[in-house]
Formats: structure tokens, sequence, C-alpha cells
């Protein structure tokens, strides 16, 4: 009956998605895209209404605007939070990608376009699956949407709106859509994400630019100088070499090591996936490990001097970089946000000026296995997918997910549907049509399970 | 008498020189400025016309074309090659001019532009201290004008022109002006150069731009490991680590670091001047010992993942680097160029994959102070700056000059009349009406003076 219902109704449920991921709401690009981000809103409030919501309503907060919507079914039932988010990543690099990134193309079999996964394409898994227990009225329980326009640059307003509107959103467990699978065949359920410190480092040498034949040797370069600072930060073995940065760091659990062990995981395959030779990372720990259970430290942009055709000789006055740190439960990103941010200011020489600045940073997140909406959701996974989804931590952050704890005191059950090919973040970013189809299955019988907790 | 003519036709010189400004041609962009090339060399062959010359061309190249003059007044006399560029550099970041940089404007005493100084402004003193030596018929050797079209991306083409045009360019003496005076008031002739060695290169990671979250610690950066490489070229003593890089490279003789020594520098003003509060070089070694008599390494250009606003938080695939050296005496160009790349490809990880590339290179040069056309070119400048000028050896480089004495056997006098304050290569390139006035009246004296020889 599940199957035949998302047949039946299959090209209208693209339609849908599709005009969502048409609209570039780009949350990063507030100057180029923030008219988008008020139409992407009042676009799902259309859509939560179609779907069979009470009512819902585009709501102001600091920034963008939130979503919210609700059907209650039960003022006495249990009440289901279902968060998502209608902003994206920026999509350049531009020339990189095979089809427009905000007209989406269904093409063997996947649909591509950004937001396919992340979150436009995940979430819409959340509202259809609640169509169709709605409009069979097989809900017992309420449900809450909210979808915020802030994620992927922090979520800066939610946390207020969240202590604004407590009663609100009163919840028994909130659900997302919003994280990966470690494969199609390999079902997983979400139950760890990492923190995220996040920085913009500006240095700054001579006050002008300068030839770099007339000063070279004298005066300092400040990318030499910026190059030389980040290299510091990592030593040999892959370790952060700033003091205290590993003080609250949780050990990985003997026990958790052994369960990670036991992931399939295919070294060659996932070199050869991102076509490296070799992999680097923290000595002493393995690959999934690294990535989700050990802290880390990437540049994620570098930028300074010329970088047109040709061979400019400059000293330039400026380099900037992109700076970004995983954080692991228990590390608190205010305090590593500062603690970076004082060690760039102390190892600068006085040859340059440094300023540093935080963009914004998220607390990590944890999940017990015993809750029963956990259990409803790894019983709705094993009827799509055949078999118990294995519990494991990921690398990724959603920093909202550790504010709800803190200021909702409701614990998310993270149902993702994403795979690592999905490119979410990257150009060519798509959603396999399987797995959009397969992921309302498994939210629809989340419902249905929940209800016999 | 030369100081009446200057002033009567000021007017129209300067006209004449802005008609040359206004044409943008920038070497380094030629899907941008490739007619500009041509136009600019057209523009210079009917200003030598018009300057007296006898006949004047522009020949064809590999590249852009040279424009060639001549006057010849005794088939027996000696000849002056005088040498100019009509090429200019990028004027980006263009925000930061105050007036248009191809649009020349005359404000506090100042022509600013782009090609002020380098090497509009300079090669244009050429011309009209030509002027008027042979329009009052002073002239009693011949002369001989070539202005190139790619200086400022490394004459690729120009050292196969010498070649084929051998009987051309037969000369006794080669006049350059392109190079900087210590200032307005301490006149100097430049009697060496530094080199030069360019390279890009590109450091690959994964295959596509990855979630930092979900990589993050696992894979190696590129960019985290492009700067681990610039970083350790340089050592804290501001060293250049690579092995071999100083072995041909002449030590500054102990005679010649007392002149260096008596040359006035304030190290206050000089740091005051690029607001910087402390210099960083080479161990053990002055401020003009540095940018003058050793080598350097200088990241002229830097870029990879995410330069926009805001905080994507991605792990990029490539990084990119413009890398450049400065070379000095007996360090060969090609040798060290081959070095360094050599280096990078031999340090670079097996996590990455390293591409890199010279751009371009020039070999350094060393002028006698006992040639006849020095004494002249000394005694031109006393007689306008007031004092015998320092014989001193220079940061930049002029690549030309070396294969010059290579290919023509022929050494050159660098009669440069720029001020370090002009800020060539930077935005408000700007040259000092004074400074170009003295200049031609002061070309006019070593022509005067070369007759005497």
């Amino acid at each position: 009956m599940i199957k035949e219902y998302i047949k039946d109704n299959q090209e209208r449920i693209l339609d849908e998605l599709f005009s969502l991921i048409r609209i570039p709401s780009v949350s990063a690009q507030p100057e180029k895209h923030g008219a988008d981000m008020i139409r992407c809103a009042e676009r799902w409030k259309e859509l939560l209404l179609m779907a069979g919501v009470d009512k819902a309503e585009v709501m102001p907060t600091n920034g963008n605007p939130v979503v919210y919507g609700e059907k209650i079914v039960d003022p006495k039932a249990k009440t289901v939070l279902i968060y998502g988010h209608y902003d994206v990543m920026p999509a350049e690099p531009f020339d990189l990608w095979k089809s427009e990134p905000f007209e989406p193309e269904v093409r063997d079999g996947h649909i591509w376009a950004r937001g396919a996964d992340d979150d436009k394409g995940q979430s819409f898994i959340q509202a259809k699956a609640f169509e169709y227990v709605t409009k069979n009225d097989l809900l017992r329980h309420n449900i809450k949407f909210i979808l915020e326009g802030e994620e992927e640059v922090g979520s800066p307003s939610l946390s207020a709106f969240c202590s604004d509107h407590k009663e609100l959103l009163k919840s028994d467990v909130i659900l997302v859509s919003d994280t990966s699978m470690l494969s199609k065949d390999l079902p997983s359920l979400t139950t760890g994400l990492r923190g995220l410190a996040y920085w913009q480092i500006e240095v700054t040498g001579p006050n002008h630019d300068l030839h770099s034949g007339h000063f070279g040797g004298a005066v300092a370069n400040p990318i030499n100088v910026l190059c030389r600072m980040i290299a510091d930060v990592t030593n040999a073995d892959g370790k952060i070499t700033i003091p205290h940065f590993y003080d609250d760091v949780e050990e990985v659990p003997a026990e958790e090591r052994k369960m990670v062990a036991e992931i399939p995981f295919n070294l060659e395959a996932y070199k050869k996936s991102l076509d490296v030779e070799e992999l680097f990372g923290e000595k002493g720990y393995s690959t999934i490990e690294r990535n989700g259970f050990r802290p880390s430290f990437d540049v994620c942009g570098i930028w300074g001097g010329y970088q047109g055709e040709g061979s400019k000789t400059v000293i330039p006055s400026k380099a900037y970089a992109k700076l970004s740190c995983r954080l692991v439960p228990h590390q608190d990103h205010e305090k590593i946000g500062q603690l970076v941010a004082d060690y760039f200011r102390k190892v600068a020489p006085k040859s340059v000026k440094v300023n540093i600045e935080s963009l914004h940073g998220g607390q990590g997140y944890v999940c017990p296995i015993d809750l029963p909406a956990y259990k409803a959701a790894e019983k709705g996974f094993e009827k799509v997918f055949g078999r118990r989804p294995l519990a494991v931590r990921r690398g990724g952050s959603i920093p909202i997910i550790a504010t709800f704890e803190k200021i909702l005191g409701v614990k998310t059950i993270l149902m993702g549907f994403g795979l690592e090919s999905n490119s979410i973040h990257s150009p060519n970013e798509n959603m396999p049509l399987d797995m959009f189809w397969n992921g309302i299955e498994a939210v629809i019988n989340f419902h249905l399970e929940f209800d016999k907790q």
C-alpha cells in the first residue's frame, strides 16, 4: 500500500521538491540571495499545508525566517518535532557542475542539484512520509515541523527562536533527515555528530602591495607567514599542536572502537573513490575513527596576492584563510574558538598584524540507542533496507542538534538517507531516486512503529 | 636652454605620454588585452617618428611585437641602443586605485596611472631626451630604439628576436630607464640586478571538493599540504632550506658591504612607510643587502577552496600558489628553476599530487663602474641632481639585460628615475613630475657627455 501510494504520486512529489530546489536559497550569500530565502520559506509553507498540516506559518527570527507547521491529532498524545533546513551551501565553483545547480535534472536514476540531498531532498522525505500517514488517517501522535534558513551558516538565530517558542516547539522527540547511511546496502543511524568551530583569519604585512624584486627578502610576506602559521597547527603525526586543544576530548571507549572495527570499510575503494594514493590523519586511529571520533583542523579556503593568468611579481599586503575544526563530544566550541584564535594571535610574528574572527560554531552530540524513538527508527529502517541499521558516529556537524537538547531538553533521532557519493557541499550534488523513495517508506514505518512503543 | 625647451613643450610631452598610458597594454592578460598590445606598439612607432627617428617599424616576434626605430647620424660613429618596454603589469585590485589606472591624472605634482613609471613614463624620458638632442642638432652618435611588449611576463620572445636581428641591434652600449634612485635627493645608478625564477604550483588532494565534516581528519587537505610545503622552504633564520639553493650565490665582498653600509638608510622610516612593526629577512644581513645582494623566496599569490562570504565547510580538491625567487649573480635561473621544482615534487606527500610549472625566469646582472658610458651617465646625473650618483645593486629583475649581454655582447647602463614611493606593480602607481622632467635633462646630458668620452 505504501509502495503503491508512492508510485501513484511519484511525479507530483518530484515536481513539488523541484519547486523548492529551483529557489537558490544560499544563506551564506545574503546580498545575492536574501529575497530567495523568503521565497523558499513561503514555498515550504504552501507545501506543508498541501501535505496536510492544520496550520503553517513563516515566522520571523533575527535572521532568515523559520517555517513552522503542525498537525495536532490529540493534545494528550506524544509529539514528534521534525526539523530540517531550507537553506543550501553556495554552488560555486559553477563550472564544475554537469547540469545547472538550481535546475534539478533526473539523470541515471539520480536527482542532480544543489540541495537534492542537503537538505531539501532529505527534509522533503519527512514531509511526504507525514503526508502519507495523515492522508491515510494512520497518525496517532502529533507532528510539528520546523524548517530553518540558516543551518549552513551555523544557525545563528535558531537558538533564540527556540528559547522564545519553547511551548510551540514542545515535543517528545525530534526527527531529522540530514545525515547519511554507510552505504546503500548498509543502513545506519547516526548516533554521534562532531561539533564545529570556524574562523576567518586576515594577515596584513606591508600596507600596500610591494614589488617582489625591490622588497623581496627584506619584508615579511603575509602569505608566507600565514602558510607557516597554518602548517604549525598540525604535526607530522597529524596531531593538532595547539596547547590544551585535546584537554576535553573523550577518548574513544575500547568497546566502541571494537564496534567501529566491525563496520565494513574498504580502504582501497575509499582511496580510489577520492583518487588519492594515501590518506593522511591522526596517527593511531583508523579512518572511521579519524572522521567520526577525533577532532580535525582543515583550511576550507585561502587567498591572497595575484591569482590571475601569468606571473605578477608582487608581495601582497594581505592574505586570508578560512579555518575550521571539527570537534568531538565534550569539546566546547566556544572554548576551542577562543583557544585557537588566541593561539594565532600569539604565534603571529611582529612583522605582520593578525585579525581572526569566529564565523560560527556548534557543539557535538551523542544519542543513546535505547530511546523508544530510536528503536522505532531502527525498525523503520529494517523494514525497508532489510537489516537492522548500525549505530555510528559521523563526522559532520548539525550544531542545532546540541542546541535542541540544551534549550528544549529533547533528544534527536538522526534518520539520514544520504550517501557519501551524493557530493553534498560540492559540485554535482545528487540524490539517488531509490534512496529518496525508500526514505519516505522508512519514515512512514517510523511513525507506525513509534505509536507501538 | 634645455630647461626652456622642456618648459615650452611640457603640455605636448605629457599629452603624448598620456596617449600611451591610456592603452591598457597588460601583457599578462592576452585574452583581454591582446589587441591593446598592437595598438600600443603602433602608437610608440608614431611617437618615435615624431621625436625624430629616421625610420621606425613594428616588427613581429613569436609574441607581442617589438617597436624598432633608429637615427643614424654617421655609420662610423658609436651607437647607443635604448631599450624600454611598452607592456605593463595588471592593475588589479582595481578598487584600491584612487583614480582610474588607465586614465592618467595629474594630482599633487605626480602623474597617477599604471605605467606612469614602469615603464611608459621612464622610457618616454628617453624618447624626449632624444628628441631634444636630435631636433637641436646636437647628436654626434647613432641612436637605436627597441621597445618590447613582454617584459612584465619575462620577455619570452626577445632573446630570439635579438638572435635574429644582431646586425640591426648592433651597438656600443645599451641605455635603459626602468629602475629607481635611492631617493629624490640621493641620485644613484643601478649596477646590479637580481635574477628571477617564477613557478605556479597546483596541489591536488581528493578528486572533488569534500564535506569537511564527513572527511575532515581522514583525508589530506591540499591547502594544508601546500602551506606546509611553502612554510618548510624558509627557516626561522630566513634562510632558504632547499638543498644546493645557495651553491652559486656570490658572497657579498667585504668592501662592497662597507659601501652599502654608507648608503643612508632610515630603518624606522622604512618600516613606517610600510606600516610594519618589524622586518623579516635572512639573519646576518642588512635590509639593503637582503633585497639587493641576497636571494629571496616569496609567494606572490595563493588560492584554493572557498573565498566568498560566510563559512563554507569544505575540503577543496585543489590548492594553488604562485611562487618566486629573486636570484643573485652566478645563480642560474634555469638551474634554480629545476632545483626548486624538483624539491617540491620530492617533498610532496603521497596523499596529494603536485604539478609545478615554471612561468618565467631571468638571470641577474652586474655593470662595471669604469665603463665610459657609465661615466657619462654619472656626469649626466650629477649635472641635474647636484651630486655624483651612488652605484648600487637593486633587488628587481630585468631579465633581458642579462640576455643582451649574452646575445649582443653589450653592457647596459641603468639610468632609472623611479622612486620607491612610485608604487610600481601596485595600485596608485605614480611618477613625480619633477623626476620626469629632471630625467629628460639628465639623459640629454648623458648624450652630450657620451660624445666627449
